[in-house]
Order: C-alpha cells, then sequence, then structure tokens
C-alpha cells in the first residue's frame, strides 16, 4: 500500500519533495497544491495535478500527508495550523527561538482534527537536533559544537543585497578548520563566534557603486558580520550567475564528553553533512517524516511532533524484521 | 522520580554502567548481581549492596531496569531472556547475524512478564545502527559504509593468542586514511576488505619461540588476516603492558546518496565516534536506554525493543519542552 503524499508550495524545496516522493518505492504523489494559478505552474510529474489551494477541501480523504513547503518566517507559522486540523502535515520551519509556539498551534490544529502533524523537520532543525539529543543523553558531562557551512546564508545574502549600490549578493558561512580539528581533538575549547565561522562574500555592484564604502559597511554590520572575520570580493554578473547560484551547503555536530572514576577518559561523536542541494536533502527528510507521519496516525495518534518524538523504524520503509536483520 | 537500576555482571561494562548511573541525575543504583561471591567483590559505589543472582527474585519489585553486562557468545543469549519475564532488562547482545532469534527470545519472554527489554544496545550495534537506518530512509538510492577503529578487536587478539608460542597478543583494527577520504569526497567507490582496514598487531612471545613462523601464521589465517593487509610486531611483556592495555575505539558510518531529477546532487552523511574506553561508552548508552526501557513499561508497554524502535526524546533526561526549546 502506497503512501498518498501532497505537496503544498512548489518553490525549490517543493520541488526538491517531489523528487524525492518520486525516489521513494512506497510513496505515490497525488497533487501539488499551489497559491498561484495552477495554469501557470509547471511541475516535473507530468500526471500529477496541480491544484489550486483553494480547491484544497475537496482533497481531504484522498490524501494521506500533506508536505507544506513555505518559509518559516510568515508562512509556516500561519499555513501549517491552518491545514493541521484537515491533513497530517509535515513542515520544515526552522526559526529555533519560535518552536514551542509554533508546535503549541500545530498541536492544537492536529488534535481537534485527529490528526498527526510533524514541524521542524530537515536538517538543523532535523538531523542535526537528533545528533545532539542522543548525544547528550549518552553523555550527560560534555559540551556541544555545531558548525554550518560552507554553505550559502540566505539571510545574510539579504541583509548585503539591502545595502545601496548592490546588485546582487551570495555570502558562504565556513567553519574554521583549526576550530573544528580542536574540537575534534577532543580538547573541549571555548570557541568565541569569531573562532569558529568565517564569512565569505560574493557581490555584484550596481555601475557607480562605492566598492570600498560598501565593503567596510558589510564588515561593520552588526550581528550579520562585526563579530566575524569577513572577506568581500567584487564580481561581475556573469562570474556571479556563473558560479553562485549553487545550493551546496552541511556542517557539523559534536559533542565531546567525559566518562571514568575520575573523569579519565574522552570521547568525541561527530555528525557531519556535506550537501549539494539544501532543498533536496531537506526534502528528503521531509518525505521519510512523512512516512512516520502516516504510520502515526494509523495508529490512532494525534498532536503535534518532532523529529525526537519518533520511533526511528518508522522513517524507513523496511520492516521491523528487516532492519533488524540488515542495518542493526 | 529516580529510576532504581541495578546492573547483572561485574567486568569492564559493568564497571561501566555503574560510572554512567551515577553520572546520571535521574538514575540510583540500588544492587550490583553477580554470579561470584559477593564477598569477594570491591564495587567502586561502597553504598550500593552487592548481591548473589540466587537472590534476584526478592528483588524484582525493588528494581525499575536491569542492565545485564556479559558476553554475546555464550552469556547473554541464555541470561537476557531468563530474566527478561520478571525485570525490565537492557544489553548490549552484539552478534549482528543473531540479533533475530536473542530478539524473538527475549520478546516471548518480556511479553509474557508484561516487561519491556531492549536488546543490542551501545555503538555497534547502536548508535552505528541509528546512523545507517535515518541515512537510509533519508537517501533510499545510496551506499553505506561503516569502518571500525582505530580499536582492539577482542576477537582478533584472542585468535593470535591461540597460536602455539604466543604469550600475549592485541590486534588493533585501523580504517585506512585514503578509503575514508574516498567515501568521504562522495566518489562512491567500490572498496575491498583489504582497502577498508589494516590490521596491526603487538605480540609477547614465550620464550624459545619462531617469531618467523608465527608472523607467517598470523598473516596467513583465513578469515582472520589473510584478506587484510597485516603488520606484526614482536614486543616485550613490559612494554605491552605499559603500551597496550587501553580500551580505545571507535569508527565511522557514511551514507553517500543521490538526488536530483538527473541525479546530479550528491550528498555525504557521516557519523563517527573517537572514543578512549569502549566500555565505558556503551555502558553510557545503556543507561540512556534504561531511562527510556522504563518510560516505555510505565506506559504500559511491554515486548522485545531496540534502540530502531524508540523515540530519541525517551534517552534524554530533559522533557519534551525542554527538548524542544533547547535542542531542536
Amino acid at each position: 500500500m502506497s503512501i498518498k503524499l501532497a505537496i503544498m508550495g512548489y518553490g525549490n524545496l517543493g520541488k526538491g519533495v517531489e523528487i524525492a516522493a518520486n525516489a521513494a518505492k512506497d510513496v505515490d504523489l497525488v497533487a501539488i497544491f499551489t497559491r498561484r494559478d495552477p495554469k501557470t505552474l509547471k511541475v516535473l510529474s507530468e500526471n500529477v495535478p496541480v491544484v489550486s489551494v483553494k480547491e484544497m477541501d475537496a482533497w481531504k480523504d484522498k490524501v494521506d500527508v500533506l508536505v507544506i513547503c513555505g518559509g518559516s518566517a510568515t508562512d509556516l507559522p500561519v499555513i501549517t495550523p491552518l491545514y493541521a486540523k484537515s491533513f497530517n502535515v509535515v513542515d520544515s520551519f526552522d526559526t529555533h527561538a519560535r518552536i514551542p509556539e509554533h508546535f503549541a498551534a500545530v498541536n492544537k490544529a492536529s488534535k481537534e482534527g485527529g490528526k498527526i502533524g510533524v514541524i521542524s523537520c530537515g536538517w538543523d532543525p532535523g538531523m542535526f537536533s537528533l545528533a545532539r539529543v542522543y548525544a547528550n543523553a549518552i553523555l550527560p558531562d560534555g559540551k556541544d559544537y555545531t558548525f554550518w557551512g560552507k554553505g550559502v546564508s540566505q539571510g545574510h545574502s539579504d541583509a548585503i543585497r539591502r545595502i545601496k549600490g548592490v546588485k546582487n549578493a551570495k555570502q558562504y558561512t565556513i567553519p574554521v578548520d583549526a576550530a573544528l580539528d580542536a574540537v575534534r581533538s577532543g580538547k573541549n575549547p571555548e570557541l568565541t563566534t569569531r573562532e569558529k565561522h568565517t564569512r565569505e562574500c560574493f557581490v555584484v555592484l550596481e555601475e557607480g557603486a562605492d566598492a570600498a564604502l560598501i565593503e567596510k559597511e558589510i564588515k561593520e554590520m552588526p550581528n550579520y558580520f562585526a563579530d566575524y572575520d569577513t572577506t568581500v570580493h567584487f564580481i561581475s554578473e556573469e562570474e556571479f550567475n556563473k558560479n553562485h547560484t549553487g545550493m551546496a551547503h552541511g556542517g557539523f555536530v559534536f559533542r565531546t564528553g567525559k566518562t571514568g572514576v575520575d573523569k579519565e577518559h574522552n570521547h568525541v561523536i561527530e555528525y557531519s553533512l556535506k550537501l549539494d542541494s539544501n532543498p533536496e536533502f531537506t526534502a528528503s527528510v521531509l518525505v521519510a517524516i512523512a512516512r512516520a507521519a502516516y504510520r502515526m496516525n494509523k495508529e490512532g495518534l494525534s498532536g503535534c511532533k518532532t523529529i525526537l518524538d519518533i520511533p526511528p523504524s518508522y522513517l524507513s520503509e523496511l520492516s521491523g524484521e528487516e532492519l533488524r536483520a540488515h542495518l542493526l
């Protein structure tokens, strides 16, 4: 029996979910919902209907899980609770500080509808959260480190683009090798913000813009750049379009901790991701979670969940017997 | 409310569980059970009673979870099912090929007693299994790699010690850096046994033994060494005792996989452990799992489980709210 999955929102993430759903043997993509005029949307899967969000009510009983693809700033806080009452939903809400309130809103709606809503799935929050929780449970006497990159920070790129005279910009967050090595060695270093990551910016200027002034403005921007060693490269639009449109990302989660009668033994747990496509990897997590959401709801569970509440086996298309025989 | 934990078997692993239980704020170590004469056992925790296994019946209602520390070859297949009927139990059974039958035996006993039995916890099986299952669920089109070491292989050390003329021996399994780098690069290499690990042996000879002959016998031993590049060092007993009594271990789990319309994007997921003390780390996992076993049984669940069946949050002493606010 296949899981009938639908996508809401067809940007980079939605396309990634489409690809991941098609790659999963036990998942059938049954609909793509959009706020745009469905006729204007060209999707990869020719046989899948593209449907206006206005008609979603008619799909309540035809969809097992709805994967909601939208921005965390304004879209998901509204859309996920809205649909959580009628559908099992999965989202990638990633504003860490606002997770508790998003959880509460989705939990209320999901409970009312007898549905499952899984929020904040992807890699951080998501796989990195798992790495942190398992490692903390195992090594209570220890220290956590999370590094991001090398990858594009959308927020920092946007901040540069808002500067007058900037035509386009990409900002890469880069973990500092020396810091990674120090953590990996088990030395439990205290690391400042500056010691953990550097920031590299590629900027296309408007004609006549003052490069020196813009470089200064970037490097001194509070919160975004002032606490980091920042490099600024001014490049042509041609070079920008050729080399800086990729969506690679990744990062590292460490926990280092001690055990022993005299705390004489060090342990280093490291989890890392190196991703050619940030949205496609996030989408692949969402589809695995959609499988789990379907199963939990089949078992009669309802309410809001996160990846921390879900048995790992629920994410896999393999049975318990198969997992024990081959992957345990 | 504290979890009342008991240990059965007081070797390196049992001592590790004692240390981990004392390090966990929500766990009380209430008894150490032994097959030896309790009077002969000197334990770290002076206030904890050491009790003969013959008297375990009297402890049924005084213990929340029993952590069984024994060998996988002959101890655990008998002992875990035996006590699974009367206690919530946790073990570190690590003979991968026999997990299905061990699961069946423990499941039967645990169900009969209305208890939870969690088997095969540690790092492999255990944390490495989790890394494999999550990564497989996310990247269905990919390839798994597991490397062990640098660390001591008990089985290989034993095999050397059985050779005539060998007084003592330690064998280190070492992952090959070039192989690790090839996997990490996302090249999806096909690796032979020889390309993945080397084996390094430190051997103390009996007086008058023939070193050349023994080296040949080690290197040509089928299954254990013949398929590997093996180095043999003959050392004095003094050097052996000084440098080769440690219990460090570790390893790496990778999954590399592809996504994209044309499978054009590579992703590398890496999980690694670098452990100063193999038994103390394994013990730390067992105690986190004991917490989960206690919770599952409190909820009315029974039967055999593995780490794949347990929501990650159950391993943590933090509440769902705390986890969502701080670690998600």
